[in-house]
């Protein structure tokens, strides 16, 4: 991986608002959803807030493979991380989520049943643009 | 499906110039890339172009199963719709999606051998918005 295509895939995720997560349905379908992203400390996990009755829900944890994509169309450049979701029901995950005004979601504030953590952890990657690569976490994080 | 779901789905198709097309790779992990959106006529029906050395032509010809998003994701309206691709290396399709300015990504013009039309048919999909639903391809046709 070239340090130029490193510093767009840092410049992607920290530039993004919203990603795209994709999960595989019962059926072996993609289905993907765009997402606000909220967390950045580490390239290899990224969390999502969501309703614990979603489909979403339903589908990590019947096949936990996903994907998260990061886009920005007009320069054609984006990055694709491949790795796994957990459902994290438990209350550390959602205190460490909670943002000022997530109870227009979840009405119920941060205990709220229906507020679940997706936490991705990506495996590997692709990144499109120029120096266009696939790689590992690994590499990424090296 | 309201009449303002429909009108809404319909807008984010006319509107969107890229879309992000889906599919499942060998290892069974959803993936993901924007791709420009060139042709309308049909809610059902979806092409794109690709370059036929592509994994995501690899990945359709072994695993047709598929999915197409758009969205805006400023007021958190998105439609996904949900099916298969047919890779299309026939030259009438070709010949059917070529567009000025196509050399940029393939040098052989309309009959490069690595320029293949992507046939993207939708059974199903999901629209995010007011009036949020599942619906059938029939049921949007309506």
């Amino acid at each position: 991986m070239t340090e130029d295509a490193r510093n767009e895939i840092e410049s992607l995720r920290q530039n993004s608002g919203t990603a795209v997560l994709a999960c595989v349905d019962a059926e072996g379908y993609p289905a993907l959803r765009a997402m606000l992203v909220l967390e950045h400390e580490s390239l290899r996990t990224q969390y999502f807030s969501t309703n614990t009755s979603s489909a979403k829900v339903r589908a990590f944890l019947e096949n936990p493979k996903a994907s998260v994509y990061y886009c920005t169309p007009d320069n054609y450049r984006g990055v694709l991380f491949i790795g796994t979701v957990a459902v994290c029901a438990d209350q550390p995950s959602k205190d460490f989520l909670w943002r000022e005004g997530f109870e227009r979601y979840y009405p119920k504030g941060v205990t709220d049943p229906d507020y679940s953590v997706l936490k991705f952890t990506a495996v590997k990657g692709c990144y499109y643009g120029p120096g266009r690569c696939q790689f590992s976490i690994e590499e990424l994080e090296a």
